[in-house]
């Protein structure tokens, strides 16, 4: 068995347990909503937008780093900044990796063959965009999971497969019931698991293979812990979204561990004043003891 | 009726008759492959390999611009390069549209709400990533197409969502059946045909929506094309994938337009010598005969 410190899942369930949270923070610099960025009142100079988004995201990770377990950053916002924007994303990583929290990048990627390589090389080996973990698309189909998958083994790095995501209209390819009477995303799952087979475990017994499931549908999480035991599983739509700390707790294992709860507008944007660090802090703690809160209740 | 130069199937098929030509050249820098960029040919300096990269897609665009209707880079092998790859793609978008090329960002995004809203405003709005189509991954909901949609309607642009893709795993979730015993991505064609109706369209009939579906699966583009009377097909996987002019020509409607075919290791690497120009034009010149005697052929 690998040491803890040689795998995602590792490393995350290190920071899980030492510190006790289950947090993810997630990065969304969205333009407008974000303070100090809001080009109405700052100017629209991109370079200018750029470093004040890696600023930003600087304080909040002082902030609250030894709250959360990893950070979740989404690459769309700042793909929709150009190229000052993809400087800040790079920014963000570097920063967050030398605090040592996990990235799980969320960009979503997928695509075939030496194109997916491609992608893998981009943010699953060295590099400026090189995270802890990235989240993947699997409409394409299985064999093209495989280069991130192995970029993943490779490098002791993490793969987040879209299984049932946390919008209203996920249902419309994920819950199409097939011929053989479960639905798409249950299909996905089995599939995901036997893949999962094999491949290198942390102490806990997760792999490299995880899988992304919404707050906002508490049954599926449920039923994703105890398709896919071996899989972190990457819960989004907390807060924001209407997710609660009572919707997630069956995304954890009994011992607590194998999922994060992601949280981006609540946390990272817990104030639209000055004092980020004392909100932002604030607001992490209180997420952290929601979710522990509700593990040891039903624990209890 | 808007005119033929107000959105993107109109300045396609403009092209499309105008020039006779059915190709769209596929610009993928693939790591090594690629002429003058081998990193154990010329060193590892990023940005002087991101302004090979760029000088050498320019050589190519200038050989070709004529022979093709459009150019479809692969966003992929642009992040792999990190920033310096991403300057090169913001320089390859501005020197195709340039020279009148439409262009196809292949970068196969998706997300939910306000997510998606930063990918359509970072590819389908203005900016150094702006296209004239997206292609766009549907797993996660119908609703999560509606920013794309939105953007490529407000600005005369084009969405490529994907439905049947040139991989042999391609049927792992899409060739799924149904419980109402059709096929995962013929329902998915189903709701887009639905979606699409009452957008612009374009003197021939097409609109902003259009599909991606591979070469290597004639029948699928046939039906594909049945399917969506309105839609611009996007038909990857000719040449190095498998795929024929013969296998293609069922994507075209009766008048030989609604799709385009792509082509990049064929044309983009047609020479892996120092003539680019001669073999890259050479190239695309016997694609687009085949293309249109194939076409000549089921005609007559």
């Amino acid at each position: 068995m690998p040491g803890s410190r040689d795998t995602f899942a590792g490393r995350l369930h290190d920071r899980v347990l030492r510190l006790d949270t289950r947090v993810c923070l997630g990065i969304d610099p969205r333009p407008g909503a974000h303070p100090r960025t809001d080009p109405a009142k700052h100017g629209h100079d991109p370079a200018r937008i750029g470093r004040a988004v890696a600023a930003y995201a600087r304080e909040v990770l002082d902030a609250t780093h030894d709250l959360v377990a990893c950070v979740k950053p989404q690459s769309a916002f700042f793909e929709a900044l150009g190229i000052p924007g993809l400087i800040a994303l790079a920014q963000v990583i570097a920063d967050a990796r030398s605090r040592g929290l996990p990235v799980i990048l969320d960009a979503k990627r997928g695509d075939i063959g030496s194109t997916a390589e491609a992608y893998a090389a981009a943010y699953l080996a060295d590099g400026v965009f090189a995270a802890d973990a990235l989240t993947v698309n699997p409409y394409l189909g299985l064999d093209t999971l495989e280069p991130f998958l192995a970029a993943a083994e490779a490098g002791g790095r993490g793969v987040f497969v879209l299984l049932k995501t946390s919008n209203a209209g996920s249902g419309d390819l994920q819950d199409v019931v097939t011929a053989a009477g479960e639905r798409l995303h249950e299909r996905l799952a089995g599939a995901l698991a036997r893949r999962h087979v094999g491949m290198a475990r942390d102490g806990h017994g997760y792999g490299p293979l995880g899988a992304v499931v919404g707050a906002t549908y508490p049954r599926e999480l449920a039923a994703a812990r105890a398709r896919l035991p071996g899989s972190v599983l990457l819960v989004p739509g907390y807060g924001a979204q209407g997710g609660t700390a009572r919707a997630v707790v069956d995304a954890f294992d009994d011992d607590g561990l194998g999922a994060v709860v992601n949280a981006s507008r609540s946390l990272y944007y817990a104030t639209l004043g000055d004092d980020v660090a004392t909100a932002a802090r604030t607001a992490a703690m209180a997420m952290r003891d929601d979710l522990n809160e509700a593990l040891a209740r039903r624990a209890g």
